[in-house]
């Protein structure tokens, strides 16, 4: 027994039986344990045997609020008790209107439409459907297809995962749904033009948009959907004026820009969405996770005026919906968010902050294996290379040794949660709560510098 | 002010602003008002303005357990200021395996191995995704599609789209996923072979899936899914003996049988899963709705141990995964949620009062607008025609004036709520609560009386 009065062997063993783990090498827990987590408060987490870590990762860009948070629990409570489910194929519920009301009020020029879903992948289905449907209700029924960048991660099911630019988590699935083309990201770091200068770098990959756009045949392409900041690759911000230039090729095209702000937005950049952050505004924003802080699921579709005109009349519809969309706990649990993102200036403290979280991760630098640190915002990757001159970058064989073997095990070990991914080149993830302040970026730094002290000195 | 203390009216105007309804015609309610349904108890639910309805589908085939029952609420609490959220992406937390073990206990053969979504159909995307790699990880790779029934809904994201059998709602959104094939449903009361023999009708119907198996080639058929008692269409059960032989068949081609029981698992016909109750083993089951009955978003795919034997050593990992899949709170209500079918014996209940449910139903038989009456367990279709010798159906413009232009409308103002659908034949649907007795099938059968009788009179 361990805390809790958990029987950690007994779920041990359960957990290698019937747990079938996402994303997860199962072979990897059949001689080592698998993480159980039970408890959070605040910023940290407790697994079964008592271990305190700093959820440097908010769960998985999720929990904006933090951890432990009775209010939301006690909001979950009160509509599970009163009315725990409905639908809203043909009905509303209180909720999801008040909340549909209260995005529409935050978010940037005329989205005021909001469609739910059950989490983000769902909401980026519900953006590539629409565009189709609505380009098909103005006699535009030629544009079906989707660009989105290189190594851009957008969601796992068959339609989202069409969208997401990372190869490999694609190839065991194919063929995928027709229609969905990459561009270049903003990986500044690797720009393989204009590294010497970031608004020609950006300028050059939002005109990589409008060739691929001409390349496909305008008449042929509904939108375009992009990250504030991109995730995958870790953490590509954007250029400065890359989202004007974009905006601009939608506009000129008449094509849609969709803003997949299902980890940028509720204060992961220190603004409600990332579009506002940028300066720039979208025709659709997808988003989910910090909406209820991860403490009940629930996604949404934000869209403009202008796109449900016409499905406002006579029998047209748009012909989509999920069972779980818009939850009535879910929804309640979003409004209670929303009020101690208010009531705590969350937002605030990010960009209050964000600068000394940086700074930590800048100091970072004099570390050999530091190759780049980027983000914004409570939102950061730090690139690790064999070479800071070159930036050279690791073979599989030992980016498997590094990450695997030595880095995630090393950095949990030390109590940090985050992310050593190497879908793109291999980095180090970071994203926590946004209550976090200086003890906790510090923290951070220094469980960092030593690990990959480490990790260079077994290299 | 209306009941609840709640401003209908501000309500009213917010969700006409700002709420997209799903699989709904917004025109609707440009001069109508939109039903805000605010609380429920048992089989019963309430509106904004306090006015009472029996709830004849459960929300949407969801709230098996009934609505009100604190004990789910309190076990949402309980886990939510626990720990609210940590994802199964690596990581691990106790109601997820506890659950896990407990499904796997519940299933028929070897079906113990538990991979969790948010709803049904990212089970269903699960499933295609899962059937794609294990074909490629044992050196199938050519076997990529999947066959599923005319007229079966499986969902709305992309993969789970292009499985559906409805091309009324793909039309807008194609091209989709390559690779999904239709064979023919167990729709007897419209067998176009053998409607005097409905064990002939069933063999001829599961020969239909090996047809196709053999036109498109057996070595690039991965699955056929199929739900135990199809929902679309108005309730098609399979004849005896139609899953036995559908089972012969995968096995003779080597393609996996999925059993999508997103609605029928769960009590919803008097068993577990709707593959105990028709004696069969499928490879995989898809789940969803009563696996919390709708109180926290959650979906399940049940997999068999073989299914996962390429999945368990050296590097291979089924490269899937959902951020809210398998989430505390979800797992927590199931948990209580599968307490509360064993404490309350909802399944036995089901079992035993099928008949008399069925009684009721087959009662209104004698009014000339009823063709049909079929389903099992607590889960009908009632079909309605213009003829009943010749089984002649409305055409559209009667199909629309009928069901969008009297009877939804007049079903709920009767206290009602149920759907009357046409994806397929016109029908009205019936899922109410499990723990539904006489009186309720009583108020269902007295409604539809009247409702039906003033339906036909006015055609």
């Amino acid at each position: 027994m361990a805390a809790l009065g958990i029987d950690d062997a007994a779920l041990q063993e359960a957990a290698k039986r019937h747990l079938w783990m996402h994303f997860t090498r199962m072979s990897s827990y059949a001689e080592h344990e698998v993480p159980i987590m039970v408890r959070g408060e605040g910023p940290w987490v407790y697994d079964s045997r008592g271990k305190k870590y700093l959820d440097g990762l908010s769960g998985l860009f999720v929990v904006n609020a933090g951890h432990g948070r009775q209010e939301l629990a006690e909001a979950a409570q009160r509509q599970a008790g009163t009315l725990a489910y409905f639908p809203l194929w043909s009905y509303a519920h209180p909720n999801a209107i008040e909340l549909s009301e209260r995005l529409a009020s935050l978010t940037p020029g005329d989205l005021n439409r909001v469609f739910f879903t059950t989490g983000g992948g769902e909401a980026v289905e519900s953006a590539w459907k629409l565009a189709r449907q609505y380009f098909r209700a103005i006699g535009q029924p030629g544009r079906y297809k989707i660009l989105s960048r290189n190594i851009a991660y957008h969601g796992t099911t068959m339609g989202a995962l069409s969208i997401t630019g990372l190869p490999d988590i694609k190839a065991q699935f194919e063929p995928l749904v027709p229609g969905s083309v990459r561009v270049q990201n903003t990986n500044f770091y690797r720009a393989p033009e204009h590294g010497d200068d970031v608004e020609a770098f950006g300028q050059w990959a939002a005109d990589d948009i409008e060739t691929r756009i001409e390349m496909e045949g305008p008449d042929s392409v509904a939108a375009v959907i992009l990250e504030p900041v991109q995730n995958s690759g870790g953490c590509f911000p954007p250029p400065p004026g890359y989202f004007q230039r974009v905006r601009e090729i939608c506009d000129r095209h008449g094509v849609l820009l969709v803003s997949d702000e299902v980890i940028c937005a509720f204060g992961r950049l220190g603004s409600w969405f990332g579009a506002e952050r940028y300066g720039y505004v979208p025709d659709m924003i997808t988003c989910a996770k910090g909406l209820t802080s991860g403490y009940s699921p629930l996604g949404a579709l934000l869209v403009s005026d202008r796109l449900m005109e016409p499905f406002l009349t006579g029998t047209s519809y748009f012909s989509h919906g999920f069972t779980f969309g818009g939850h009535p706990v879910s929804t309640a649990v979003a409004l209670a968010n929303l009020d101690v993102f208010e009531k705590e200036d969350l937002i605030g403290n990010v960009s209050r902050r964000a600068a000394d979280f940086r700074k930590v991760l800048d100091g970072l630098r004099d570390l050999p294996i530091v190759g780049d640190v980027r983000g914004d915002g409570y939102f950061y990757g730090i690139e690790m290379v064999k070479d800071k001159d070159t930036k050279e970058t690791f073979d599989d064989d030992e980016s498997e040794r590094l990450l695997r073997g030595f880095l995630s095990p090393a950095l949990f070990e030390a109590g940090l949660v985050c992310r050593a991914d190497d879908r793109g080149d291999p980095v180090i993830q970071l994203a926590p709560p946004l209550v976090c302040e200086q003890e906790h970026f510090d923290l951070i730094g220094d469980v960092l510098r030593s690990v990959l002290t480490e990790a260079w000195n077994r290299l």
